[in-house]
């Protein structure tokens, strides 16, 4: 039985203009999914916390009831399709958090479906290729996709992602976070699409909000390699404000972050998709108290730098 | 007895970055400022609604109790001086609005006595004139003033600033507005070093957030003069988080204008200062509801076109 253990993650920086080949900065936290294979007769998925909650699922001859549960259980067939679906298996999905909140769940079934179903076809990969091949199969199944989740959860810790494709991690930083997510009402898709539109109507002031955004990720590389946490708090701010002007905020989003710049938190933004999801701030307990206040979902937002992990159990 | 209606403006576009030298658009509203002079024995000033409520201020030998009446006072104060103090008079100021909530009751006060202690004088002013000799005493009083607040309710309509000290109206504009106002809880003064303390730490990010409200402004211009309601309205939001970035915004202003935005209302932002204070939006019955619903003063933000108007009554 093979255990894959993967870190969830934050956007720190960059969000949305990652998509029109900005820089963009995300770091793993302690929240994480773990993924689960063992021998079988025949392909099984289940989970008992995801949306596919309880349902086995035959490889074979099974049939969807949704869109929502397809859009999860396609990452874990295409990646067993990948493989060439060796070996017949059963593999188990378990979160501690709700998908679709910007934490990067679906990258987070793709990196523990490979790093798992690989290490029992008794293959040695490297976290660089997991991180490869998880991108792979997340294009496969989007059309698009970036390398920013899965590759932040297969490698960890603070990753930056420059303009030509490149990346580069952190290493040690010293700053903690707070992190909280509300509930979403539109998908991403749906954000991105929104976006997009700006960018048709308006492409200069777009492309100047993109470059400030960009600027201002460049400027956190380097606060966050000094751990410069006044620095780091204050671009997030700025990136925020940013991203209203892009149109991907929301109302409780706005108050939230608002709320915690006048109370003196050194920083705080939304991060991910938007219309909802995710908040994360500098570490700091009033963000807790704000997120209990405001209605947000607590999540451990503590940095993590290992990367996915895979344990071998009998 | 000479009486002069002053109306009350708004800010539409740049506040802040024309500070820096950026344009800015300001509009003149229905809500108004009323300056009385008549003849008198002594130097008095009076108003029933402004901060000087029920005192009679003599000017040859008044005492000021406090720092806030002394700032109302001082315009018209320095506005009679200008005019050498050449015939005695009872000065009334009337205004349905509060002062500092970023709606330029204190140029009104300034072009109000102006435009009123003139004619008084026998002088006939045209309203540049007026304009001008206004903004010359805001100069006396405040030390730095904008052209901003003093020409757009001398001139009245939809005034554009550019970048070199001239301004163009705009002329008739076929866009409603709706607006009202929150409780401030910084001043205009405080704000302003906020904003120059980002000017000095992130100089680069600061041009680029004032030369994207720069470029806004510019197109709002446009969408103004051909009354393009649905591309004002987008600007408007652009340049609210902007002003996010810039971290003039308050909790409540962020949530009311993204509140707005979801609700499909076509454009919103706060207007002046910030930290509290004014929001603008187009004119939609839904803003009335949500201003009453968070708690905002609702004003009368119909444009008006006639700028200063001067009348003696006997």
């Amino acid at each position: 039985m093979i255990k894959a253990i993967v870190p969830l993650k934050l956007t720190l920086f960059g969000e949305h203009a990652v998509v029109y080949g900005r820089p963009a900065i995300a770091f793993t936290i302690s929240e994480h999914l773990a993924v689960t294979v063992k021998d079988s007769d025949e392909f099984l998925i289940k989970s008992d916390e995801l949306p596919i909650k309880g349902v086995k699922v035959n490889l074979r001859d099974f049939k969807i009831e949704n869109e929502r549960i397809k859009g999860l259980l396609a990452y874990v067939i295409e990646a067993i399709k990948y493989f060439g679906e060796e070996k017949k298996a059963e593999i188990s999905i378990e979160s501690s958090v709700e998908p679709s909140v910007g934490l990067g769940t679906s990258a987070a079934v793709t990196v523990g479906t490979v790093a798992a179903y690989s290490a029992f076809l008794g293959k040695k990969l490297s976290k660089e290729e997991i991180a490869k091949i998880s991108h792979e199969v997340e294009l496969r199944v989007q059309g698009i996709a970036s390398k920013m989740d899965t590759h932040t959860e297969a490698l960890g810790g603070f990753v930056y992602f420059d303009e030509r494709g490149g990346l580069q991690q952190l290493g040690r930083v010293n700053i903690s976070f707070s992190a909280g997510y509300f509930r979403r009402f539109m998908t991403t898709a749906e954000m991105l699409k929104r976006v997009r539109k700006l960018k048709e109507k308006y492409s200069k002031l777009f492309d100047n909000l993109l470059d400030e955004i960009a600027e201002i990720t460049k400027m956190g590389k380097e606060a966050l390699i000094r751990s410069d946490e006044d620095e780091v708090g204050y671009l997030m701010y700025l990136n925020h404000g940013l991203l209203f002007s892009l149109g991907v905020t929301a109302p409780v989003l706005d108050n939230f972050v608002s709320t915690a710049k006048l109370m003196g938190i050194k920083g705080c933004k939304m991060s991910g998709g938007g219309a909802g999801g995710a908040v994360v701030c500098t570490r700091d307990d009033r963000v807790n108290v704000l997120m209990d206040v405001m209605g947000a979902r607590r999540i451990n937002a503590e940095p993590t730098f290992t990367g996915v992990q895979i344990f071998s159990e009998d």
